[in-house]
């Protein structure tokens, strides 16, 4: 009989897996709560107003249309049934598998500050994006008719907390939108008076990052205009700003890229867990003593070998897809599984628009070509021909001219959750 | 002093408005709920997947960055105080005018049935758009997988009531999705399965149009298979399906193109108004009793000299906005107004992709020809030319080609308002 292999999550682990697997004697089910995959790295640009949410997402089915051992569920796994080999769906409805391949990924963490959420929305998915977008542009609206100077430069203040990639892309994004996309708009706002702040507990950008990339990110930062104030926690959060300890922000928008932690579904396999909810697994990528069950992307705490666990990034997800169908044909050929190994292909982040801070394959070098290399490194890895032209012809075009800008404030004045302006 | 003219909307009639008066010497102050404006007549195609909504939205002070005696506010005005000539917005705040062009449009009505607005939405802005586009994929995505061939048919059937232009054009789309666009994304859907059923209380399609388009729309939507049920009206709307009188129907998706009515500030003017809340007008388009307060668009009802009010249709608004600008340049001579003439260029709807009923300028004509034809005039009409070139590239992209369809579900499954499916 042929082995049924479901796949939890269709972002870069679950689809590199899934095209991985595309030529291999299975048939696979991949599970997404959501219909699209989404090109994770550029959502900062749909925040940031740059970029439409069509240019970074594309329906699973479309990519996985021409793959026939593969079929396509929306739903949203609540549970898995390892002993039972069975997935539970919150709408009701089970999926039973020979093989689980869990990429379910991570969501925002507000480190139990859950309260924090309305106020200082996270940057994970299409909404996050859209709603973050929603507040930028009414903040802006409401300054340029703002009488009292104290509530118009309160307005013009945007925070950002955590100086991972995703802040430090987001704080380069909102100096952009400062200096040159929104300037023709706005008649009475003056680009200087924007105050983007970029708040880190540490003693350095992209904590993460090897090398002199978070000095060289540093400075880079600042040459925008980016007001980065290092070891500062927020110690709360409200509907007119940001406490700092005793420092007080006033702030019309806040923004949180501090914390992520593993989807829930995590906690009902019944293995060890880390602090931030994922999964340990085996030097192999299977669960602790559950040899059919496979845990990859952001999702797996993979140490082995290392001082820390591998980050969660699109390349570890991508390269961990590829391995699981790998030790799948070694199991069918009985041959022994293979222990992963990650290949670090460097690292990199934008500040605003074509200014940039990488490290590949050991080269460091900056600017637009750093940015297209990397580009061409995550869309190699993933799409169709076809598709990959496009979309690589759509993104050069929307991001190269400011041709296509999408500004649109989605819902109307007076709908929606403005509480915080 | 410089008189101050406050437009109210942001469609087809005050942007019109707002760009005739671009040289006078004014103080003009466009304020509108939303940010963006909306080439309204192709809302259907965001509906159906087949574009984004960045491609038929501009945000309206991108559209009038180059005028220097405009400004743009976001609000959404609440209450016209005609006497002391002051606008109330709904978040606090007032606007002050000497001449006010009242260009507020229509929204949807449910004709006081208004629970039933939850299952059956109506199409009139973005968010709408993406609602029905939601539903429709949602309801792909469970037949797919739909054991019950019960409950497969009734997510299969596609339920559109009210066939004026937009129940005819979403039918029409609703059966393209079906044939063209989902075809390779659902392996076990085939096209014929899907039931598009256009209900209309009338004894034909496209009620308002004269000549032969009804019979030729009707023989259209016949032959690309929508089930066009004549006389019928529905009686109840439930989250399983329609009442047509005595008949039921099972269906998963039901679409409201039946009624509008005015937006609610007409009633707070102290004019006539019509069942439909539209406001009675002079013919020089002044309220009866205020001659600087004017109504143009949707939201007039102009019958002088006619059996029927003028239609709800972008070239009366965008007439009606020049005429005014036309008035108050009188005015400023101390020449008398002129009454409004209106030119009509003809009525046209699209059926499905490339498929057309057009009477332009006392020619009749079908297909794309028809299509061009019509975009061109309404764009011609509207935004300056960087954009209207940028906007027709990419619409005759998206268009023309497969290559862009725009098939994201936003929200994940299990959240949000799923209760019909």
């Amino acid at each position: 009989m042929t082995s049924r292999v479901v796949i939890v999550g269709g972002g870069f682990g679950g689809l590199s897996a899934a095209r991985a697997l595309r030529r291999h004697p299975v048939e696979i089910t991949l599970v997404d709560r959501r219909n699209h995959h989404l090109f994770q790295p550029l959502l900062y640009q749909v925040a940031g107003a740059a970029l439409s949410p069509g240019d970074i997402a594309e329906p699973i089915r479309s990519l996985l249309a021409d793959q026939e051992n593969t079929r396509v569920l929306l739903g949203d796994v609540v549970r898995v049934d390892a002993d039972a080999k069975r997935l539970h769906l919150k709408r009701g409805g089970t999926v039973e598998y020979d093989v689980l391949i869990l990429a379910a990924g991570m969501t925002n963490s507000w480190f139990g500050n859950d309260d924090w959420e309305a106020t200082a929305p996270g940057l994970k998915t299409l909404d996050d994006a859209l709603e973050i977008r929603r507040r930028i542009l009414l903040a802006y609206e409401r300054a340029e008719w703002a009488e009292d100077p104290a509530e118009r430069a309160r307005l013009l203040t945007f925070v950002v907390v955590g100086a991972g990639p995703t802040g430090v892309e987001l704080a380069g994004a909102l100096r952009e939108i400062a200096s040159h996309t929104l300037r023709r708009d706005f008649r009475t706002i003056q680009p200087e008076e924007a105050r983007v702040i970029l708040v880190e507990g540490g003693d350095k950008v992209l904590p993460g990052f090897g090398g002199g990339l978070p000095d060289t990110a540093l400075r880079a930062l600042q040459k925008v205009g980016v007001d980065v104030m290092l070891h500062q926690r927020v110690t709360s959060v409200d509907a007119r700003g940001v406490d700092l300890g005793d420092e007080r922000v006033e702030a019309a928008t806040v923004l949180w890229a501090a914390g992520v932690a593993a989807a829930p579904v995590s906690a009902t396999l019944g293995t060890p867990t880390d602090r931030m909810g994922r999964l340990h697994v085996e030097p192999d990528l299977s669960l602790p003593g559950r040899p059919n069950v496979f845990v990859i992307g952001d999702i797996a705490h993979f140490a082995h070998g290392r001082d820390e666990p591998l980050p969660g990034v699109a390349q570890v997800a991508l390269q961990m897809g590829k391995h699981v169908a790998r030790n799948l044909a070694a199991d069918r050929k009985g041959a022994p599984r293979r222990p992963f190994r990650y290949l670090d292909l460097g690292s990199m982040a934008t500040i605003g628009r074509r200014r940039a801070v990488a490290d590949l394959f050991g080269l460091r070098f900056g600017g637009l070509l750093a940015w297209l290399a990397w580009l061409f490194v995550h869309l190699m890895a993933l799409v169709g021909f076809r598709n990959r032209l496009v979309v690589l012809m759509q993104w050069a075009w929307n991001y190269l001219t400011f041709e296509r800008n999408s500004r649109l404030i989605r819902g109307s004045e007076g709908e929606g959750s403005d509480s915080v302006l």
